[in-house]
């Protein structure tokens, strides 16, 4: 029988690992990226190739405009702020989108029930990462259980099961496991702030977490080449 | 101090005596309600009507296409089905729509938190409905534990409240208690497959159930008179 997954691919650095961790592990793939009016819309072009890259089923962009609830950097008239020396600042950043990975995952949810898929993947983590609320591993196991009441397949005693496999890993380390992997990080993308060709700002909190995973991993950033 | 709480508005009855029973409450509301690409578009011009003459602070309509999900006779080309004899077919009927309350309380969530509102209402009945799973208490009780851990607010000590006021009550009470506080059932819309003029085909569960309330109550129809 065939494993099916649905993988949150938002064509940063962490979710396209998730995502070929989910191919090596036998899963055919169903990607789900969010058009939801953010600044860097660019990724999605880059999760577009990403998909087609590694190899999916089906790649689905939903169409859902978060600037419609507003409260966020990423999707309003606010500056994304630099990171100072390499460290937050206090708190939780305004790039930080109000109830996002809960609106993400559940659309995933809601096409897992629709496709018949038990497995949802998402790359978040914990360690090297923003402070958002929404990327812990208590989040991820509540929104697990609220999943496993939610929807009609599990009435029917399916269980939804959310695997979020880079929780606990340092950014270095999921660099490491993407390049055993074969993942070429030159077309993923990670800034908040790209200019209008795409190119990375190199000081937002996501450019800044990125430079010093792949300084800490001892590799160089094959974005940076092209 | 004013208090604030988002409310859930389809324009149905439910709602429309969650919403009433909010204000009764003195909350100052924001309601909420989604163009999901639901048959029953109609819901919506009611709902704007209904929060105009029970009167809220704010009513937002979220554009979400649910119809980039699908699964469901309500967003499909799938046909309602008729309920036999005022009882429903086995299981839950295909105009469940997978994730739905998941959904919606997700966009609720963010709105919450862009406003700073720790309360939320939603009409969900599990007495006189149609089976669906997101309409119970289990799972209002699960939403409400992962929304407490999703958000930046519930990281600064701020607690979110999911109120279902009507969770337990039969259809007859529901329209009993919204006649006491005054609600004018004939802006109210309950039918999943209305006509082009926006007329309900009295045959579809939700028309049935609405039926059979009003019989229990002892209360005619007013949306019949006009």
């Amino acid at each position: 029988m065939i494993k099916k997954a649905i993988v949150l691919l938002s064509g940063g650095l962490d979710s396209t690992t998730t995502l070929a961790m989910a191919k090596k592990k036998k899963f055919e793939i169903y990607a789900i990226s969010f058009d939801y009016g953010q600044r860097h819309k660019f990724e999605i072009k880059k999760a577009q190739i990403i998909a087609k890259k590694i190899g999916v089923k089906q790649h689905k962009i939903i169409k859902i405009d978060l600037r419609q609830i507003g409260g966020s950097a990423l999707t309003d008239d606010i500056n994304v702020p630099e990171r100072k020396n390499g460290k937050n600042s206090k708190g939780i950043p305004v790039t930080y989108v109000p109830a996002r990975n809960t609106i993400f995952l559940s659309f995933a949810l809601a096409w897992a029930e629709v496709l018949d898929i038990q497995n949802i993947f998402i790359g978040v983590n914990a360690i090297d990462f923003s402070g958002y609320p929404d990327c812990r591993s208590i989040f991820i196991k509540a929104f697990e259980k609220m999943a496993n009441l939610a929807t009609k397949m599990t009435t029917e005693g399916k269980k939804i099961k959310i695997h979020a496999p880079l929780i606990n890993l340092k950014k270095s380390d999921i660099i490491k496991i993407g390049c055993k992997l074969g993942i070429d990080y030159g077309i993923t993308h990670s800034c908040y702030n790209p200019d209008n060709s795409g190119k990375s700002c190199g000081k937002c909190d996501s450019c800044i977490l990125r430079a010093k995973g792949f300084k800490e991993a001892g590799i160089h950033d094959p974005l940076f080449e092209r």
